[in-house]
């Protein structure tokens, strides 16, 4: 299986693994989209893009404020939820879901599924 | 009371009654800040920007990854939380929280502060 199967069969275990998840991507840190189950009607580009900026101020703004180490950035509004992390070095990891999410549930598989990211990638 | 007196108040009010809440500021969407109760070694100006851009770009993503108009935008670190929201027009309310913080107190609480705010404001 090559390297881009894997990442896919990972993102697609993610979204089918847990029903509140409805989109994942994976994307680089310089904005570009590596590998996604996004609905077709997304730009992956601006998505990658804004994504990546998300990520990268998060980053600064936990350790500039004194909250340590980035865990997740959560964007919350009133039809759901964007949550992102770190993967593998260099990259992030993306989900979207619906308003009613666990979001417990929802970092618990987004970590498993960037652990089996940082195997391969 | 003058209009900042009574900013003050909210933000210590915010502060005090929620224990889990650390720091409280009321910043501009232009990237400044209005009034705050934060630790004095922290930089107000770099906060300041920092909180608008993501505030702005969280809004943006919400809306354009169908996730409909923003709630809260949440930076998770592992020593403690971020939140963000929208508080009068052209304003945002921001926390900066304990690891152990209980994340829907703290939603409730900074709702009712920024309730406040828009009265005044």
């Amino acid at each position: 299986m090559s390297r881009i199967d894997e990442l896919n069969k990972i993102l697609r275990s993610l979204q089918a693994g847990t029903p509140d998840i409805e989109a994942a991507a994976l994307i680089s840190e310089d904005g570009l989209v590596i590998a996604s189950v996004l609905p077709q009607q997304l730009e992956e580009i601006r998505i990658a893009g804004m994504s990546a900026t998300l990520l990268s101020l998060g980053t600064r703004a936990s350790a500039e404020l004194g909250r340590g180490n980035l865990k997740q950035v959560i964007i919350r509004g009133d039809r759901g939820y964007i949550v992102m992390i770190n993967a593998s070095p260099g990259t992030l990891l993306l989900s979207l879901s619906t308003q009613d999410a666990r979001l417990g549930l929802i970092f618990l598989e987004m970590e498993r599924a960037a652990a089996s990211i940082k195997n391969i990638f």
